[in-house]
């Protein structure tokens, strides 16, 4: 399956983005899947939920089924994260993954860039970074140097034919 | 991978079997998990979450991963939904998977009864019924020529006694 990430600092847009790009993706009629990294003990379901409290009472797994989806919560109760692999091989086949977080992998990546967080661009040293989708002005110093594409952050649909371009889709 | 199923109408407290057997059979040693059927369109994750938002902006699959859980969420979209050995391939090995609902499936399980619900009982025409867990009196009619044992609902300890010696479980 084609992969392709969405990284950036924090408040830079990077869910939006994503939640765009499925938008835009899938109304060109390919199949899209999601993938997003979550840095604290992010709850799925809510408190009271039966899954949830299948899950409070010690259950290693949740699945819950019903006619219009499916939903499996897994406890890792003390194992190591899984892997970027260990989760695509987890995902049913479609044509693209988005992928939210996971920095250090090597899978291609836009960014996501707002000037006023004051940030560095990972663009600069990430040779996985194909392009910066940003709000600054392009004579903005910020941009100076950058050898990647800068694409304006709310233009989706620019940003969508850039991925699947360097993704090998016909565009 | 052993399962076992908790079945019964409803508000016969299927779900309190279901969370108490969890924390009973996990304080044993064994792990657990478990499988529920929902009728509806049941949610997951809250409105406003960053899967959620994937999810309504098209994705087929959302995947979220974080330090402590990971969590699947698959929108069938007009596909059938999955069978209950679809679902069980899906899991990751435990020692026993507890089932809430699918009735007509042939695995082993345990009736919850209540007998304030007026139901006529599962276990009287279904085969796959081993026990009944109910709040029934011993002399009550309703328990008149059942050929199945009939455990007390409240009884955790006891129904988990007949499940895993049921299933083979050195007891």
């Amino acid at each position: 399956m084609k992969v392709y990430g969405v990284t950036g600092w924090k408040n830079t847009g990077k869910t939006g983005l994503m939640e765009r790009l499925v938008t835009e993706i899938t109304a060109r009629g390919l199949s899209v899947s999601t993938i997003k990294h979550a840095h604290h003990d992010t709850e799925i379901d809510h408190p009271g939920r039966d899954s949830h409290r299948h899950r409070q009472a010690g259950a290693r797994e949740v699945l819950v089924s019903s006619p219009v989806r499916w939903a499996l919560m897994h406890e890792l109760r003390g194992a190591n994260e899984p892997s970027l692999d260990d989760l695509l091989a987890r995902l049913s086949p479609v044509d693209l993954v988005l992928i939210e977080g996971y920095k250090r992998a090597p899978h291609p990546k836009i960014e996501a860039h707002r000037v006023e967080t004051g940030r560095d661009l990972l663009a600069v040293h990430s040779p996985s970074v194909r392009a910066l989708a940003s709000n600054a002005d392009p004579g903005d110093p910020v941009l100076a140097g950058l050898t990647v594409p800068v694409l304006a952050l709310d233009d989706t649909c620019a940003i969508a034919d850039f991925l699947l371009r360097d993704l090998g889709f016909a565009s």
